[in-house]
């Protein structure tokens, strides 16, 4: 397979995923980066010819999928780490927790190499999906009232997006109430605490809003929650969008009755964005301050801290925190 | 409340749903029907103001929801009808099985008197609800791959729909393998058993398609068909619409992965049509041929045979039954 591209990273990122610097190499038949380029790996691979980026209505690229999923390369179906002889699988198509790495030509998104890597890091993952998850998912409308539960980087970049696009009201629903005052920062126009309310969030939803919200997103990974979002939207038009990840074999349910009266339930993966083609662009709607990054950057600490970053997200305080690999 | 009408029955309908020619009266205030109109009553009402009617987007007419909910007029929240003094509920808003009823202005569509009303009557409910489940809620496009779970009436009106917009497969599944002769006149192009499958039938369906449907449609109202139904759908863009009704309490599932990796379920009641303003153009569709009614049409019983008719109905032969009121 000629179309796999070698990457080593120079430097830097998020506790996800990171942007890193192609520096030592390129693979045999990659013509679209060079060594030098500044690049952000994309767990969501763009090939551009497979079924599905061909489809015009999907970002879920095929092409590595049977590689990455299993944590290979698809040439040799062969990891390339490994630790005294034993091989250390790939995790999920970009192994960034690594000071060097190699990922698919396909997985690599090229951008403005103004653009500062330990910041911009930040946009191969969450902050694209919650945007991503308003303007390509749901396509909310100005005048629209939204409800986002679950206040973390991602529900905050849904509110990013959910304001962008002229939201009237942004209704954040988080248990930690700590959360409310931060998020004001994000768009959120009023905040509600279900640990606070003896009745089912979906109802206190749809009494604050004279019927339900025209647009929910669900971003903790909860199937309850994703429950309460679908029936706290309005009859007849509300959509709901799955954005958080639930634990494997894990259900969602609700009474078909929700989805005849009119409601919509759908999901996102990394915001519906196509990676290769639109990492770029939202790396200069950052430069151009169109986008926030740097408010989401809570913590910086080092790859050998990595133990305490994943503590530092479990507690709340922490947006996302970047690690650098110096 | 002034906007009542009240129509009396001179003829005719469906098993489900019946036209009728007002001829007796209107109420005080009904300004759009006259006596001698030829209207087909409607169970999803269009008063044209109320939050639902205005937000153009969706069918669900709330007006007199409430009254008809619980079988009752609006304007004093009482019946029309009563045997020995004893009062008897409306039913869904217009209660046709019966020679003479009262109904909402809201609740009739006024029609072409060229129409025959021994055939148009099915306009009122399954015939177009199978229509706008393809053409409003789904909005397939020309070349998609459909499937169509339940081959009664609403499927097979399904079916018609897909064959309009230009589907280029029309995967009919049913357990009753005799109704797949009738279904290829209705458009269905292939058919599928699932009990002569070993595999789950969402399985048999996705490795008929090369990864699944483009949209499917579940025409039952049986809540594991639901899920077969989205989970058959193609993987980046299916799309699934719940047609069916089903048993008051039950649920359906799914995994949230189905829906994060782009798959879309939604639902549908009378097909998304707006009743008083669509229903006539329906009607002018089947004057025009450009729509079926008298095929769907496999019996014609009295009144006083309406429990024939149903055992007819769940016999699986009879697709509609019109019952004279003579």
């Amino acid at each position: 397979m000629p179309t796999l591209g070698v990457a080593r990273i120079q430097r830097v990122c998020s506790l996800a995923f990171l942007a890193m610097k192609l520096q030592e190499s390129v693979g045999e038949g990659v013509t679209e980066v060079q060594p030098g380029d500044h690049v952000i790996p994309c767990y969501q691979a763009e090939c551009g010819e497979c079924k599905f980026c061909k489809s015009g209505k999907t970002n879920l690229c095929g092409k590595v999928r049977a590689a990455t999923g299993v944590g290979v390369m698809m040439n040799d179906r062969k990891s390339r780490f490994s630790v005294n002889g034993k091989p250390i699988y790939h995790f999920m198509g970009t192994s960034t927790f690594s000071q060097y790495t190699v990922v698919h030509d396909v997985s690599v998104a090229k951008i403005d190499p103004k653009a500062p890597l330990e910041k911009v890091c930040l946009l191969g993952c969450g902050v694209p999906t919650g945007l991503g998850a308003v303007w390509n998912t749901a396509k909310v409308e100005s005048g629209s009232i939204v409800a986002v539960f679950g206040l973390g980087t991602v529900g905050l970049a849904v509110a990013e997006g959910a304001k962008a696009a002229g939201a009237s009201r942004i209704i954040g629903i988080d248990i930690d109430s700590k959360k409310f005052d931060r998020a004001k920062d994000f768009g959120v126009t009023e905040f509600v605490n279900p640990t606070e309310h003896d009745k089912p969030i979906q109802q206190v939803l749809v009494d604050l809003t004279d019927g339900g919200v025209d647009y929910s997103f669900e971003c903790i990974g909860n199937v309850s929650v994703m429950r309460a979002a679908l029936e706290c939207c309005h009859k007849g038009w509300g959509t709901s969008v799955i954005v958080g990840v639930a634990a494997s074999g894990q259900e969602i349910s609700t009474r078909p009755f929700q989805l005849v009266t009119g409601r919509v339930w759908k999901g996102t993966a990394f915001g519906g964005f196509k990676s290769r083609s639109q990492v770029p662009w939202l790396v200069d709607k950052y430069l151009k301050k169109e986008i926030k990054v740097d408010e989401y950057i809570t913590h910086n600490l080092t790859l050998g801290e990595i133990n305490e970053a994943f503590h530092l997200l479990h507690g709340g305080d922490c947006l996302r925190c970047v690690l650098s690999m110096d």
